[in-house]
């Protein structure tokens, strides 16, 4: 399948999954291998860096990379801080931005999000910006430097799916970055749906380790996030009002 | 995978596929076998089945079952003679029973098809009738003594989906039979979501055919319906109006 | 306003409200006099035309036309015994058929309730079919001599609006005769967006009389049958994937 | 009906106008007339508010309240001098605050947005901001003193109507100040849903200006306005999964 390449390093997959929510970490390790993802992200202020038996243990007998996230910060410098604690603790300067708005939509603050975004690139991140799902503020972050763009399907832990189809194919269309659905994703149709309006990505964790079987959940995403990357290129049929025959009936013999 | 079986026989894939609209048998045939699919659906009055190099001898090359289909019938009469002459040249008893309203929408006439549906159990044959959305039809054709229903997602090749996923639920919850969608597929995630609606498979041509790339769409599809099933089975999160973190930060050291 | 006309009477309103689940003939009043409906529907199997106080009388204290149904009748026959009653009681020959396939979903079968229409217009009835959204069988109505069709939004009193818009535009597209949106009207919005599909009339029930407050519900859907036909006949503006402001700056003096 | 008071002035519709795109002033008066709205809002950099025979004579003689817009702005820097100059030349205090982000969505630019709104509080204004639809922003922009906020249906003249109505409930809920739908209104039942989404009032323009019966579609929406905030303070019906009876016949005589 075609590569997926950010900063230099190409993922074995367009999966991308969170570990919160996960019941234990056994039920994370199965979900990790059967989603076939390559990249894990883990919130900073859920770990302990040096204490033994931690998600990372995980993280490493995958084999997967890690993209630490800022999940709890509320203000630009809050999560600027946690970054910069993240690259030290885990040695990367990849990092998910998270700077949340309110506790109870869980939406990022576009203004403090945008504001983090440009510190940490001038201080040498790679940037992956969880925004919301406007096509504008896509843009201002992808302009600041960060080389993919994270909208959200609705909001976290939601299940809502992708609310606004719409406004996910305008970014894809204008951010000019690769362009990663991030949150909301409930079932596995709606990470194909994803990658069938032009993300090159999906990034879920909940909808997974939520799910009455994670394991299973997580395979479904695999393939659906294979199938909607398959019929994005596939090129899809166009859509009618009225039916098309698949087949041709004229000049044959009435029965 | 969990078995699909139909009249005692095991299915493969829960994909069937048509061809009708294939640019060539040799795109057919590479369409059939990405699909993975194990029964091809063909219109009786589109083949002569005595005819050398036909579609039939894809079928039989992919080794893959042949499921005749009454496509271009408009009374029930027509249909039911077209069924006993497909039985005698493919010398199968499955049917895919189509009885249309007319060409315009290529929308099943409700009344036709029942009293078709009834004449063709009655004579032996296994009916798999291509029905629109409504389950007390849905019903009547199982209490007839059809072993499947097949409800479309929405008119023959407009690619517009499932119009109505709140009927197709309810016709799983009360058909008592297995629920197959038929019809209107446009695009992987669709597929998906009717095996998360709880079908127990997909048929689709046009999707496939008529793609831009038919062997990467029918590999999508494929892809998409083991996805869509493994999701229906691993019990997906519920929807939710707020947020929900998928990780708690109470008590966590402030930054 | 322009005019509504079925079988030579012209009606003064394009709402016909039902009464059942009115908390009394007070409410039901109210809610008749404040939706400006011309025509109520009243099921024959709940009233007794002999008795003093029926919701009858609210019927003719308003001033209203009568349409009886047929409502909880399972088959044709039972159907086809209870617009005769109805008409010997009421005086009238109009009739709302209801023929219901089951309990749970109240969704009309389609083969008993085009046999009851047959009947029924051979026996001389003004038949207002209450029908699934199947275009097919709506022509069919249509064909037997029904002077309008009347298909569901969504079942009855489930108050999820119009599920399958495309299906209704494609009833107003072939059926012939006028259309009235019956069944599964929520709120207003939704009996406005019955009337810009084209629809001739909006059917609706427990919208009104299950509301927190039935009358100012009932003068909501006066307000939003006017405002879809409205909107239908001025030709709304075309749907587009870009934005066009309203305003041109082109040539503008720099700021 | 309940009144609508912002500033301390009371207006006597919840319908907003904008006169952009009509094809003459005769068809501007006809359509504000017909909207019942007492409140218009006007490009400031369209109008020469010295030269005679413009718009706002036509708003002058419907007596009706001028609501001057920043439209063609896309920097708070011109955002805030084009409002100055607005309420030089107008002697309004009122202002609806557009800063776009680019010309091809006509989406507006949040940071922008909210540090123009923070400068024009400041100075005194009353400002109406024309913002996406996301929740975090409208608090800001609420916070930052703004007396209503106006998120969009969808982008401007693309008459897509309310493409993420799950937001605008979010931005109802969480604002603090009445929010009123500006944007992406293309026919009279999206205005309803609006409304009864909880919305204070809908601004709209191409709706109306570009119907092809501008006059026509104007009454539509004051009835449509109307309709929507009816219904929404009537408490509607929930939505049910199943049927309910409007009439229960549990009892009855077998027919």
């Amino acid at each position: 399948m075609d590569d997926f390449t950010v900063d230099g390093v190409t993922l074995p997959s367009r999966l991308i999954l969170g570990t919160g929510g996960a019941s234990s970490h056994a039920a994370a390790e199965a979900a990790i291998r059967a989603s076939g993802t390559g990249l894990v992200t883990v919130a900073l202020r859920r770990v302990d860096p040096s204490a033994p038996g931690s998600i990372l243990d995980v993280v490493d007998r995958c084999g997967v990379r890690l993209l630490p996230n800022t999940a709890g910060c509320f203000t630009a410098v809050q999560a600027v801080r946690t970054a910069h604690l993240a690259r030290e603790a885990f040695g990367t300067g990849w990092v998910k931005l998270e700077v949340i708005g309110d506790e109870k939509t869980l939406l990022p603050d576009p203004v403090e999000l945008l504001a983090a975004a440009e510190k940490l690139v001038a201080d040498g991140f790679t940037v992956w910006p969880y925004t919301n799902d406007d096509p504008i503020l896509a843009r201002r972050l992808a302009d600041a430097g960060c080389p993919v763009v994270m909208p959200l399907g609705s909001p976290i832990g939601t299940g809502l799916g992708i609310r606004n189809p719409h406004n996910i194919a305008l970014i894809v269309e204008g951010a000019g970055v690769p362009v990663i659905l991030d949150a909301g994703i409930g079932t596995a149709s709606e990470a194909a749906q994803a990658m069938e309006l032009g993300c090159s990505g999906v990034l879920l964790a909940s909808a997974v380790t939520r799910a009455e079987d994670p394991t299973a959940m997580a395979e479904a995403m695999r393939h659906a996030v294979i199938a909607g990357r398959l019929a994005h290129r596939a090129g899809r049929i166009p859509r009618r009002t009225h039916a098309e025959a698949s087949t041709a009936f004229e000049g044959m013999a009435a029965l």
